[in-house]
């Protein structure tokens, strides 16, 4: 028998989609007895190319004919952004259809309504592609994983800054020439700035985090800082002390109370997370029973995106099959406060750019020691014009003493600027 | 309402299973309306302190009081072995039970049989901890992946070997002072065969690429090499040519032909599984459409286990509020022979003892060049009483041709032994 399916939107993702089904039909009507169709694919030019060639699915441009088709059992969407996704998706749950979306965007900013919605039309809305592409992620978290609670996420979530530190890093090249690079290679878009300035990661991390703490986050709730201001000179000194850069996102649930944020940061090099290059993406979880866990897997990309998206499409199926229609309850959210905790303790990098001058390094380290701020290493490098580079990386203090420090540093004479701070991921155990 | 548990075996892993399930009662009532609670423990010694105080659960020596006991619906294995537990497994079964075992030598044996009995009874066996411990390997694989045709699985997934390894490496030890080691830690059992003959990973190895590759896989279908021939000059050897030893367990699915293999192996420093170290376990899994993934964690101990075995007892219970008895449905298993393909290539590692006589390298080169096996890097090290030590790492051959090797380096004159031989895994893309 034919389990029908409507496609929203035909770019990368969705034709992979179209393939992969195609590909599995065979297996999964064996498993279930049922065999998954694209039925109708909802594009806005008939005409263009999209890499894959229509079989019996049928190209429309008019979305009634997939939300209104009454044998249409589960609708896929693969356009992005927040409009028309949403409408769409809405009226698929209300007309009775389970949906599957690679949409992060949208699952970060009304997931909770979505996900409601569902629940009140007895569906399923699955998205393990809207996080970490190929890599299950959101399947570990609520299945898997649900003896723990999950105290700590660290995700390198976002390909596009990963492909740019990486670059950084073997070529010794800036920000702007890796990032042009990556636009060349079509990883950065050419308005790139959701992925550099961590808005992509944070909205992953959203997702991810209102799962493994089960509460609702909100992106609003993130700190975040983006890669733009990381130099080449920052990825050499780190690699001298021992350490490469990543843009982390980073959840940590302190008992009930949250910390939320996406920042460069420094991971040492014996750390798992330091070997994630490139395109690769990677999510460290700590449950209070399972101790440190990480998955690792491509982050985006036709295929491996419609990998999680087949997958879920799949465990729809088998669920169809089983008789089991509603999404696997959750249970209650427990409201978590999201706060800005003084006591987060870790190390720091700063890199000051002094005035050479005697009695300059003197005033520096007075400054840190009246915070109490210990150094555990120094760098010092000429640079030209009479100024010189101080990089220093403290022993762990409280956020509130990095802050603090910051603001000091600014008012002393000979200093001309404070170029870099970045937080130090401890070594795990 | 109380969902009743009987737990077979209350030892490390048991007892893990005890305090978590108490600790998580409250949020799967809570997400489910069923508080799952241990009702009755099978031991053999009722005054055994097993650093857990039991509450409400009561003791018993008799496994009629769980295995017949008609408000029990769910039992959890962690006796290990193959019998008893076998026999009280099926009875469990047959009596409508639903099973979560942590059991990897009964499931790598006995699985399809089991299995077989659980969907006659339309009942579940769920067995996450069998392998990897806290790491979701069973469920990624049998859920989120099924959209991929998986064609490589490559696993660190014995803790002690691996523990050993990294000692040796870390140390500069030989094997036995790190099995000692081991041993005195309790990373180790006293009779250590199992472990360090890689008989526990070629089990695991069974069941994981049974599930990949959706195929009834046999433990003698396993190429297996243990480490008690790595010395502690191979680790040496490897650390300065740019490798770590890790004993890997290896499947490959050529279109419908596998190879399996578990034995030492060298990785490249750069791979990600080369920084998986002590305790961890780590499996790569390539899949034709999510590219290559990584899943790490912590492979054993009493709650990570009990994290994997209460992880299922949830899905369970979750399961059964939905009113979904049977196994998810898998399909038909595909017949694949499991070949010893002749042409798998790889590069190989060989530590050579010779006498240290001249034209003796020449031979050896002689002899690499009439077999094709072009050679990429030579140490040359002197060692007591006239003897000189030669490692060769060659560029691809294919098992046939090392083989080859090996036998004709047998009879060459001044050779006095070939002392190790291991394939190289190839950097990732």
């Amino acid at each position: 028998m034919d389990l029908e399916i409507g496609l929203l939107g035909c770019g990368t993702v969705g034709a992979g989609v179209v393939s992969l089904v195609r590909r599995r039909a065979g297996k999964v009507a064996d498993m279930t007895g049922s065999r998954p169709v694209v039925k109708t694919i909802l594009v806005r030019n008939l005409d263009k190319n999209r890499g894959v060639t229509f079989e019996h699915e049928r190209l429309t441009t008019r979305p009634d004919d997939i939300l209104r088709d009454e044998d249409i059992q589960i609708v896929i969407e693969t356009i992005g952004g927040i409009e028309p996704a949403k409408t769409y998706i809405l009226e698929a749950l209300r007309n009775g259809k389970h949906v599957v979306t690679a949409n992060k965007d949208l699952i970060a900013v009304h997931g909770p309504e979505i996900l409601r919605v569902a629940e009140e039309n007895h569906v399923s809305v699955l998205f393990e592609a809207a996080v970490g592409g190929a890599i299950p992620l959101v399947g570990p978290l609520k299945e898997n994983l649900t003896a723990n609670e999950v105290t700590d996420l660290k995700g390198i979530i976002n390909g596009t800054t990963n492909f740019i530190l990486s670059e950084m890093t073997s070529r010794h090249i800036d920000f702007e020439e890796a990032l042009a690079m990556a636009q060349e290679l079509g990883y950065a878009e050419s308005d790139p700035s959701s992925d550099v300035d961590g808005l992509d990661a944070a909205r992953k991390l959203v997702i991810l985090s209102s799962i493994a703490f089960q509460t609702e986050v909100h992106l609003t709730d993130i700190r975040i800082e983006g890669i733009r201001h990381v130099r080449a000179k920052d990825v050499r000194y780190a690699d001298e002390l021992g350490y490469v850069i990543k843009l982390l996102a980073v959840g940590r649930d302190h008992g009930g109370e949250l910390t939320l944020a996406v920042r460069p940061t420094l991971i040492p090099k014996v750390h798992p997370l330091a070997h994630v290059s490139d395109a690769y993406n990677a999510l460290y979880v700590r449950g209070d029973a399972a101790g440190d866990l990480m998955f690792f897997g491509r982050g985006a990309g036709s295929m491996p995106t419609a990998s999680a998206v087949v997958g879920d499409v799949i465990s729809l199926v088998r669920n169809l099959k089983l008789g089991y229609v509603a999404s696997s309850p959750n249970g209650t959210l427990t409201a978590k406060p999201v706060v800005d905790r003084e006591d987060d303790r870790y190390k720091y990098y700063f890199r000051l750019v002094v005035h050479d001058q005697p009695g300059v390094f003197a005033s520096i380290a007075q400054l840190f020691g009246s915070a109490h701020a210990s150094m555990e290493t120094v760098l010092q490098k000429r640079v030209d014009g009479g100024c010189a580079e101080i990089v220093i990386v403290t022993h762990e203090l409280s956020t509130t003493t990095a802050r603090h420090l910051v603001d000091e540093l600014q008012h002393l004479s000979h200093l001309q600027a404070v170029e870099c701070v970045m937080p130090v991921e401890p070594v795990t155990e």
